[in-house]
């Protein structure tokens, strides 16, 4: 049989498609999403999820003139799907293709960048405000998924949102878990409203309904008024979204693509903000994403037929998690928090050995942070880890309310520096700068697990205030023999002549490999590895550049701010006269791709660095 | 007579007091406040709003084994006053004085430091986490404004802390305006609230039932049931809070000081989160306070009899305000967005000019900052004026969701560099460190009103892209002639042979006096005014370097991150060799006092640095 899908080149040929046909069509994403990121790897469970209430948008707006955002955006592979991107499908995530997230440098039908939770609402506002300023008369759409409403800056928008008249569809993808199992109020609330109310529109009405009055193309006086009867009937507003503002439609099955259709017309007749409560299965249609969509979310190469995941190797974040849990053995203070993040950054296991010393607190970075301020104020240590990019959300809190009061709180800063295919969003590359410009903040960087649980033991132990361990994303370690970890130590990896290279973390590996590199063109460097990289041991980088005159640092960070910077200061500040280059990645959008593609892309591969470091030999 | 006040010297003095001697003090707490602010300066009209509440806090619960922890903080001065720290009130916000805001390092009593809003429910939950963890049984209390409700984290916090059963007394201190009119849907909800339902527990049924109840000192069975009784009868849930899970009690009239007391007894017998709405009037007894409550929020001196206050002196913020008038009448797209600050920010003109153009979105940095996102993403040039303080709430919106689009909003950011009495919560030194590590972010720093006026119409008519201009508090101005703007140009002010020292913004004035002093001694000083900070020039910074061989940077922020370690980097990586000193403020929490006081003790006054200049010049 003839697919679907290959018709479907831009947003009008979903329209006209009859019901019958889209559900069709539904299947065909799904098998063609399962088998792409099989391959490519990627977010599965939740597009699988939304590929009904993708095509009813398709089918009920015009895209570009009305706008769709996607909330945290790894939910728009279906939309890329249907306005043109099929054929580069094959390049998901990877160096130069498709990226996973939606992208207005990419298509035009991508309207807004998102990557971090909780925006779209914020955004969708600013355009309507601006459609309205012009006299426009488009829709303009937000979807986003129950996880975002755990965080807090999707209520100030409702907050602003909800008080204005200016019209505004919102849709709630509840699939009644985010990254992780959803927690807080709001998601009980949501539970509350799924156990006692009837599903919106049962599919057969709407077939009935549907077979009756032509709704694609034109809308009927007659129609309208009809749906406007059932749905005033069948809904019963859930108390907290209509405090807020909203006309509240919903709960609605997110897979009947005819109820979808049907409640998206209503949503665009109306006149102000709407939140349109859709009810969503995670991984639906594939039976090994709907068992354990936790699998699922961001996964990498799988067996379309079984399910079955390759295995991940030893990563830093499952370090992090066993040896916290060693600490917390002995250490009674010891309490972890995540941001809906359990699994990614290692601490399931913690979770079920200390139950009561662990609190998942939803995607609420700054939350959390005050909560671990306070925890620390009142005598325990908590432990926070975070992926760099989303510490982000934090840094007022970080600030303001850990690092001006010295409170002892820890912040293993996962997935810092690189994190390769979720490309600009989630690069971890600020973090060096804004937490070493934060008052009385430890800034620690391992190179290898040893050196992590070292430093960890040395966090939670014996240090006293705030302190960082910013760690890389997978498992990559230093090829170095490990030598134990004292705070501020320096440490020489290779004794050398001619050059000092002065780095830490992932990069001693790019360090090890320059100097092999070098060796053979009779250039001798000396690599110094600084696990203590703010605030640093003056001395101690006095002495390493005083030795061979040429000081080269290499950070998995942008240049401005970093740990160059910080030594360009103290050596010309100090007098030493030496040839200096500080390798850190530019204040530009860092792309996707592998890690070694980016390093090479950003020049922050081995042999960039060395042709650099051999030029100013020569100069 | 003699004052009660007098004989308040620690919390357990109130507890002794009936409800006549606690009017009485209160009465006298006013009186002393207004008499005392009107020489200090400080926040008057919110104090004068919670002093029934404050005095019935002491009087229900003990401090410090209980927790009260203030929202912002500005508030805390009735606690202050009945904490033992009455003595110290004329030295309020002074140099080495009592702070402004609750400081764990003055006082026991202080359980949390706060400045920033929505923080507080945050922190007591983590408090209450660790209390139960150790199994005690103490009260944590949370006290906040409404406006601290149009912040996110507070939501994140309440969606945290609904689903626990962890104890904890919320009290919402609703005075139907935050800083400046409140905005926004739960606004709305507040004042349906507010319309709708009688005060709970009238003033006289209070009295009568606590003539009858000795409810001081202990609990009576039967005074407990009885006054489930009221309450059950008199509080109709709202459904906003207890969607999200708490006991609601309220609307409380917040000076009747019987009714509080009541109410807090309640509350305090409760086993889950309750949150207590009280009603208070912001400037509550001071009638010049009552009327304008936003020109008593931060004031300064002012006359007690007639509450005529000061005249404020032309400033940067009233500055920018004209001038985007100016803008805005020829520029059709420019909008102006403030979190809940015009008259902070210089839009009060603005807000009646252009109406349709002006939003407030509330205490919402994050929104705002992903409002003007949408908004230029829409073709519209958004201004968002910010306090350098509060923009840190938005670090991840201004990163991820402008700068990575390369979105055309123009940041103004207001009280960049030292703020003075407001102290280590407020103090704008961050700034030019995070901005200056965000891709494709321009950053201006104006050291006069004209050129703030040439920056604002570059920024918002020429310029593309993410900009953001660094002012100061007040309206300090370089005293060398003004000679225009334009972007990336460097200025010699003073020319000079022996050393250079290149600054901007407030500190050019502080080079003048340098070159001033300098002079005296023979050295000759080049001064170098760089009002593009970021990117910097690189090409002006080496000439400038070139010229002396001595160079000497000032900024008014931390040195970690800013010009002058940018400056380093610029001229060691290029190998200018030259004598090198970066002044900035330390990676320590800079404390409150006037600017010249605060320049003087982190060693950034004219005569401290001219004596380091001296010294280096003769190394």
């Amino acid at each position: 049989m003839k697919k679907l899908l290959d018709n479907i080149q831009a947003p009008g040929d979903v329209k006209k498609l009859d019901t019958h046909e889209m559900k069709q069509l539904c299947d065909e994403i799904r098998e063609f999403l399962v088998e792409n990121v099989s391959v490519t790897g990627g977010h599965l469970a939740s597009n699988l999820g939304t590929v009904e209430l993708t095509v009813a948008l398709h089918k009920v707006f015009d895209f570009p003139s009305d706008t769709l955002i996607f909330d945290v955006g790894h939910q728009s592979y279906v939309h890329k799907l249907l306005t043109g991107r099929r054929d580069k499908f094959g390049s998901l995530r990877r160096f130069g293709g498709l990226s996973g997230f939606p992208k207005r440098s990419e298509s035009i039908y991508d309207a807004f960048d998102t990557g971090h939770s909780s925006t779209s609402v914020s955004a969708a506002l600013g355009m309507a405000r601006v459609r309205d300023l012009e006299g426009g008369k488009s829709n303009i759409i937000a979807l986003f998924g129950d996880g975002a409403l755990t965080g807090g800056e999707i209520y100030e928008a409702f907050n602003d949102a909800g008080h204005t008249k200016t019209p505004l569809i919102l849709i709630l993808n509840d699939n009644a878990m985010s990254i992780s199992k959803n927690v807080g109020a709001v998601s009980k609330h949501l539970r509350n409203i799924r156990i006692n109310r009837l599903y919106f529109l049962s599919k057969r009405r709407v077939s009935n309904f549907l077979d009756r009055v032509p709704i694609a193309g034109r809308i009927l006086r007659g129609a309208i008024e009809r749906i406007k009867t059932i749905v005033r009937r069948r809904v019963l507003p859930t108390t907290l979204f209509e405090d807020m503002g909203f006309k509240y439609i919903g709960p609605i099955n997110g897979h009947d693509i005819a109820s979808l259709i049907t409640c998206l017309e209503y949503a665009k007749l109306e006149k102000r903000p709407v939140l349109l409560h859709v009810k969503t299965v995670k991984g639906k249609g594939y039976a090994p994403a709907e068992k354990h969509p936790e699998c699922f979310h961001g996964v990498g190469k799988f067996d379309p037929r079984t399910g079955e995941i390759a295995p991940g190797g030893e990563s830093y974040s499952s370090c992090f998690g066993k040896k916290l849990i060693d600490i917390a053995a002995l250490n009674k203070k010891v309490t972890a928090i995540t941001c809906a993040m359990p699994e990614g950054t290692g601490l399931v296991e913690f979770s079920k050995k200390f139950r009561e010393r662990f609190f998942d607190v939803g995607i609420a970075e700054q939350h959390g942070v005050t909560f671990a301020a306070g925890m620390a104020a009142a005598g325990y240590t908590p432990v926070i880890p975070l992926y760099s990019t989303f510490l982000q959300r934090a840094y007022d809190q970080a600030l303001h309310d850990v690092c001006l009061q010295d409170l002892h709180v820890v912040f293993p800063v996962d997935r810092a520096g690189l994190v390769g295919a979720d490309g600009e969003t989630h690069q971890g590359v600020y973090d060096l700068s804004y937490l070493s410009s934060m008052p009385n903040m430890t800034i620690l960087s391992p190179s290898s697990f040893a050196q992590l649980e070292d430093m960890l033991e040395y966090a939670v132990n014996e240090h006293n205030g705030p302190i960082a361990i910013r760690y890389p994303r997978g498992g990559a370690q230093s090829p170095f023999e490990y030598e134990g970890f004292r705070i501020n130590d320096a440490y020489i990896r290779k004794a050398g002549r001619d050059i000092t290279i002065i780095t830490s973390g992932r990069m001693v590996i790019r360090a090890a490999e320059i100097e092999n590199i070098l060796k053979c063109r009779g250039i001798s460097v000396e690599i110094v590895e600084l696990p203590t990289v703010h605030p640093l041991n003056e001395a101690a980088v006095i002495a390493a550049a005083m030795k061979t005159k040429h000081v080269v640092t290499i950070e998995d960070n942008v240049k401005s701010g970093g740990l160059g910077e910080h030594i360009a200061d103290i050596l010309l500040e100090n007098g030493v006269q030496c040839k200096f280059r500080a390798f850190g990645f530019p204040l530009t959008p860092i792309v996707h791709g592998t890690i070694d593609e980016l390093d090479k892309k950003y020049g922050m591969d081995a042999e960039t660095i060395s042709v650099s470091i051999i030029k100013m030999m020569r100069d």
